[in-house]
């Protein structure tokens, strides 16, 4: 091709696993690319809960969008907030005021948390999307004990040592086992007049057993290993109120004074801007070939997109965003060559969820197993995840070779902490990269 | 001793550096020692503007103070916010309604900045003295190229390409040659609209010379290293205005989205609580032994202590906090065991600033050098300093070790970003360990 013919304008929003990798794929292809995202880092999520949790810390998992695309020169970054779409005259408008014009438009916006009509409960009740989320859980989980050790009154200090996790899917077992292991191994020794062992984890859920995504034996197993490192597992139970002191259900109550949210999601706000059809936790439907019915210009992937296969909403989990996302880029290329757009399947390489140390649950085709074999796949996979991320295993060469290299670990804008989730994430949410369906696809309710 | 008579109570407020030595230095005395900090870590200062810079992570340069003390019995540590000291009484007052009844205090809750009486100067121009101000401060470095990417106006892009400094002291100088080495080095090849090797970084001070601590020649010295890396100099400016936009220096106007403010310090609002004399920047006046004039039971120690040597303020440097608390945790038990308390002498080990890459001057008795030794020197005293922290040079192994240890490397609370730092600080802020006197001493005035 020419440079003499302008050349087309693909605009991508959201820097999560689908966006980088729509962008990624059309490196090649002779289009401008312009990413767009509200934060300046790409975010591995599956890991998030470490860092809530005190074990990663925030540069661990997060890398700079702008960083990774340094040397594609059709790529432009920005640093913007989307506030709607205008799919009649092709425009995309930006919070600052600034409009961008589009060829073809890929929405990878992601998913935001849903309390079910009950916003309010946000702030008593944070979710794990996005890092400064997950900070504000560390502040709050860590203060709980700091503010346990001062307190005298045994049925406050017992409140302030309840944490409460709404919502049993691959995130809130992972936030469950891993706050069972903080209070058991992590502070036993660190306190005085509190034995952090005596800290309540209590995971809490509307259906009737924890990873409705995995089969039921792997549910049971999993079940059993929550059990074991000391969580209370509340099925069949439906959330009423959440507020400062802890959860009701019904006529019954909770005291806690730590609450986090791994419930339910629901597509940002962005997505009805498209002025098209939508399942009701607010995806965009779209065609096999992965753009809107009646708009062969405008995809949606990732957990934003409402797409079927046998039968069944697709998972909301990394694979089919990054499965998505390059098969996006593909049917770009192919409509600019005048070439028809293929339809995408995704090949389900299998769910992981663990518990804690030596404890997990896996289902890989027909493969399913638990326990020590299943937590050393998790840690082989995030493992290797880490190293290709470039971070962690590198960072003990970093202190030193940042002297000469000039690369800087940290490059993470750490944005104000938590005040309220719900209509806040326009970034994309992407949950356990081999994880499995429930708490992102929305199915399971409080 | 017996356990039949009660056991002194010795309450620090204060984890920074002089206080986590107090504590330390009475772990074999039969005392209750009970260390009060309204953060829950211990931060190394002198590191703090790599975390501004996103040279460093939080974790790095911070360690959760309870974690100091999980061996040593003897001592109790408070997540607390100290409000006022009842001498009288000898009670201290926490925010939350409590109360500590002290048999020794020692006050070592160091300075926060001094905007000269313009608090409202804070919002535009954070500080430097702890992670949240660091954090913010990088929010803003990292913002401000973002910003400068998507800006088309000319002007308005080289404010957001202005980086203002104020004070020349070493944090100042720090600041300024990481600032010039981002805009270099790790920037340069990540954007496409603008260059952010354009960027000025200017350096503002009052006096006639940049680190005023140190001697003319090794002024001279850095003076030149940091015009050799980009840093525009500004002496004898003294600041009239901070706004959104940028300084003002009488008539003279600095157009800079970014004001970083390092040029001035006084003591925290708890000392003036003392009722006793204070200098002019409102540091306690102390005997020899450390204690005040009218009151042996109660220690001032480090930045919040006005004490002369030779006839000169102590420098507000980590290693004064160091050797007070150690010669304040004897003298403790020396009034204990009705022995008369002694007095303190600082033994300067010299002093060290860096200016970047191979960059620095050092002053260590009567040995005067700058350049790349003196870099080298700096080096690795922060990088003994590191792996003492136990910090980044084990953090390769942590990650694995981790689910065998059960340790964890981010145990750090981050506060709410900055507001207004003024009147905030009340936790022990230290600046280069080995580093000279001028910014932490409030000698510089822009």
């Amino acid at each position: 091709m020419t440079e003499a013919q302008p050349v087309p304008h693909v605009v991508v929003i959201g820097g999560g696993f689908g966006g980088v990798h729509v962008a990624r794929g059309l490196r090649k292809a002779n289009v401008r690319v312009t990413l767009i995202d509200r934060r300046n880092h790409h975010l591995f999520q599956p890991l998030l809960y470490q860092v809530a949790t005190a074990g990663l810390t925030a540069a661990d998992i997060a890398y700079p969008i702008r960083k990774m695309f340094r040397r594609q020169k059709n790529c432009t970054v920005y640093l913007a907030d989307v506030l709607r779409i205008d799919r009649r005259a092709r425009r995309v408008f930006l919070r600052d005021g600034e409009v961008v014009t589009y060829d073809a438009l890929v929405v990878a916006t992601g998913v935001t948390h849903d309390y079910f009509g009950n916003d309010e409960w946000a702030e008593h009740a944070p979710g794990l999307k996005s890092l400064d989320e997950a900070l504000e859980i560390r502040r709050r989980v860590l203060t709980a004990y700091e503010n346990a050790e001062r307190e005298d009154d045994p049925d406050a200090r017992a409140a302030w040592l309840t944490f409460a996790v709404v919502g049993a899917g691959p995130t809130g077992v992972e936030m469950a086992g891993a706050l069972a292991e903080i209070a058991k191994k992590t502070l036993a020794r660190d306190f005085r007049r509190v034995r952090p062992e005596h800290a309540r984890i209590v995971l809490v859920d509307a259906s009737d057993r924890v990873l409705q995504g995995f089969s039921p034996a792997m549910s049971e197993r999993a079940h059993q290993q929550l059990e074991a490192v000391g969580v209370r597992i509340e099925l069949g139970r439906r959330v009423t109120t959440v507020d400062d002191d802890g959860l009701s259900f019904g006529s019954d109550r909770l005291s806690a004074k730590t609450v986090i949210w791994a419930a339910g999601v629901r597509a940002t706000g962005l997505i009805a801007t498209l002025a098209t059809g939508t399942d009701r936790a607010g995806r965009a439907e779209v065609t096999p070939a992965l753009h809107l019915p009646d708009d062969p210009k405008v995809y949606v992937i990732g957990d934003a997109a409402a797409l079927q296969q046998d039968g069944e909403q697709l998972p909301g989990v990394a694979q089919v965003a990054i499965q998505q996302g390059g098969h996006v880029a593909k049917n770009i290329v192919r409509s600019l060559a005048q070439a028809p757009q293929t339809a995408f399947t995704y090949k389900d390489k299998g769910s992981l969820a663990t518990i804690g140390r030596s404890k997990a649950v896996a289902e890989i085709g027909s493969w399913r197993f638990g326990g020590f074999w299943a937590w050393l796949v998790w840690v082989w996979v995030h493992i290797l995840f880490l190293v290709g991320f470039r971070n962690r295993f590198v960072v003990f060469f970093e202190w030193i070779w940042a002297y000469f290299t000039y690369s800087r670990s940290a490059r993470v804008i750490l944005e104000q902490p938590f005040k309220t989730v719900a209509h806040r994430d326009q970034i994309p949410e992407i949950t356990e990269a081999i994880d499995n369906k429930t708490d992102a696809a929305g199915e399971t309710t409080p």
